[in-house]
């Protein structure tokens, strides 16, 4: 048996009593976890190490070392967040609806969890201490395939994991890393509907339509965002600016940052020498449709692949546009219904895109930047879901879980 | 372009329309839907003839001729399904979720429609008006792959809903039937995640492991039920002998009935031969365990596959346990997660069954035959959902929808 199969089926065999855990036995696991992981500081860095001067050998850049690299604050940073979710109300159990039948019978609907969960993700082990706090007081087993860049963080990470576990009297198979890295064992692992529940992977776009396309397993869509920020022609100039500023700037690298503002066209009229200006200052670099160079022309031309363009860094494209209307048709067509913001102070325009465009999450006069678990306040997060089943945005503890009938007769028949 | 991709795609360009609608709009639809149905019976029947011949021609059993043939009296059974529809609350518009955080910015989470939705299903012909029905009602566009056996019933059906939606102003291609029912054009629509958002199969076990395998779109899965009643130490004679029957016996093609009755060997010793003696009397054939064959010894033995069947006939498998451990362990192992009974009067042993046993829906003392939109309150059912992500048991409008987070600020950065 292979150690997919192997580990797959023991998570599985688990369910049952992980479902039926309390949540101060999961509450205390979580908190020995973290204690361990900062007892077994030296441990985890001294394997991390290897990680490190391996990937230095593989020519890996520094920016994927960063990534890769841990601290005892990093692994302060771990425990702090497995303490965090301890701190969270438990999902399961949670009785969402309950009603009565004419013939009697009480129908109660109940939270329980998903079951085995097999998480795919890229170099940071962290993800690998935040997945497993998160499956396991959602009642969940999961399988972790991190990368193999990070084989030996993640294996020390997970050995601590265990002895944690130990202490607190749950079973290990709660949380089980694949030491097989390899292309072939994930592909496996899309199809393996015997025993995971939902697949979720956490990385690249690569990574995900990889998964998206191939996997039978359902799953977990965190996808890429190409956001956008419309300035409508009744913005007020201070608010429209310091806004778009924030969703291109604050930090490109991520998700929910803005990649094309689309500006109305007697906005820019007025104010568009502004907004760029103060793009320059943040050293954003401009891609521009042909209305926005006449008003500019020192603006470079935008392709039409800049549209379409998750740059993730310094980059922005930007749209003159006629209307609402020609906003709202530009979002359909390019973005990836991710987060999607205008800035208005007309209400018949504010409706129309709230209602019109598509996406997880829509904002009137405020940042894209704020679709988070964090800010939304679900406080923790496990991605950001731009599918539309199961769950979409920002995902907290409840989209690890799913629910079950509990019906109660006294003998009904049909 | 071929036909699916052409329709595919003018489904997806009316979506952000059909989002719009109003409660009023999507039941005069509706309405007169079912009216134009009404009108059109002598059409719909002269096309539905032409399948008939054509299904005798090629050896159809008289068990499918008899699903495919439409009468006077089931086109007025599928128009009052529409007005059935009519009648259901809109869930499109609903807030499900409402919170304001800390920095000012308002978090709505609005029930929005899923987008397009592939129906791919066997040859009943009413599954057309259904689905139409629903799916137009949360406000989504489908796209309809029905059988060749029924396709003159459905073309015309279609047309027909066509002249119902004219009526009423909204667009035609919010119901659009695909005239090439050729695998390749099923397999196809199996990977367009570019226009579909999720497909829903309808049929037998094969049509759905066919999609649930092979499809990138995500899929709402109606499976299989190897649904049990468990009769426990203390059950109550009559009850429990009453509800194994109907479970068994009432509905036996259909998924929520009972497969396999697992029995507790106490209850077994004095009361086995009552519920027998009833099975038999409505002819049901028995295949038992070795410790029920010692019970009575002319029972035919079971095989191993036989625990793993889904009979949809009058067949049941029989097995007499020593716990309700192991009648819980039974169907860890051998059940489809779909609906499962507890019949017992010891409050320890169902409130094990109930937490311990991993189904849509769980039973104490009622049949398995619950498991229904209808009887549930529904008020309508697209299916009963044996995954776990996104929509689990009996299926309701809300399962046709999604969710979007419309977030409003006064000028929020990051």
């Amino acid at each position: 048996m292979s150690e997919l199969i192997q580990k797959a089926k023991e998570a599985k065999e688990i369910t049952a009593d992980l479902a039926v855990l309390t949540t101060e036995q999961k509450n205390e696991a979580l908190l020995l976890i973290a204690e361990q992981l900062i007892e077994e500081t030296d441990y985890i860095l001294t394997e991390n190490e290897k990680d490190i001067i391996a990937g230095r050998e593989n020519g890996l850049t520094e920016s994927l070392i960063d990534r890769l690299k841990l601290t005892s604050d990093r692994i302060k940073d771990m425990a702090d967040g497995l303490k965090q979710v301890a701190d969270l109300a438990d999902p399961i159990g949670e009785v969402l609806e309950e009603w009565d039948r004419p013939n009697g019978l009480q129908i109660k609907k109940v939270r329980v969890p998903l079951g085995v969960i097999g998480m795919i993700y890229e170099a940071r082990p962290n993800v690998t201490v935040d997945a497993s706090g998160l499956c396991l007081k959602a009642g969940n087993a999961v399988i972790l395939r991190g990368s193999s860049t990070a084989i030996f963080s993640n294996k020390a990470i997970v050995q601590v994991i265990h002895r944690g576990l130990e202490k607190s009297q749950l079973p290990i198979e709660t949380v089980q890393l694949l030491e097989d890295t390899s292309r072939e064992t994930a592909s496996e692992m899309f199809k393996l509907n015997e025993y995971l529940d939902v697949l979720i992977p956490r990385g690249g776009a690569n990574l995900i339509q990889s998964v998206v396309k191939n996997a039978s397993v359902p799953v977990l869509e965190t996808g890429v965002g190409n956001c956008h920020v419309y300035i409508d022609e009744t913005a007020d100039k201070e608010m429209a600016i310091s806004i778009a500023v924030n969703a291109k700037t604050q930090r490109p690298s991520v998700c929910n940052a803005a990649e094309t503002i689309l500006v109305h066209k007697d906005w820019a009229k007025v104010h568009l020498q502004d907004l760029l200006a103060q793009l320059k200052e943040k050293h954003v670099e401009i891609r521009a449709n042909e209305k926005a160079c006449e008003v500019d022309t020192s603006l470079m031309a935008a392709t039409e692949e800049d549209w379409g363009t998750e740059y993730l860094d310094l980059t922005v494209a930007l749209r003159v546009v006629d209307s609402v209307e020609e906003a709202i048709e530009h979002i359909q067509t390019y973005g990836t219904k991710h987060s999607e913001a205008i800035i208005s102070d007309d209400a018949d325009s504010v409706s129309k895109f709230l209602n019109y465009v598509d996406a997880a999450a829509v904002y009137h006069n405020a940042s894209t930047r704020f679709t988070d678990g964090f800010e939304f306040g679900f406080g923790a997060e496990i991605g950001i879901s731009t599918q539309k089943l199961h769950a979409r945005g920002p995902m907290g503890l409840p989209a690890l879980t799913s629910t079950k009938y509990v019906v109660r007769g006294t003998g009904q028949i049909k």
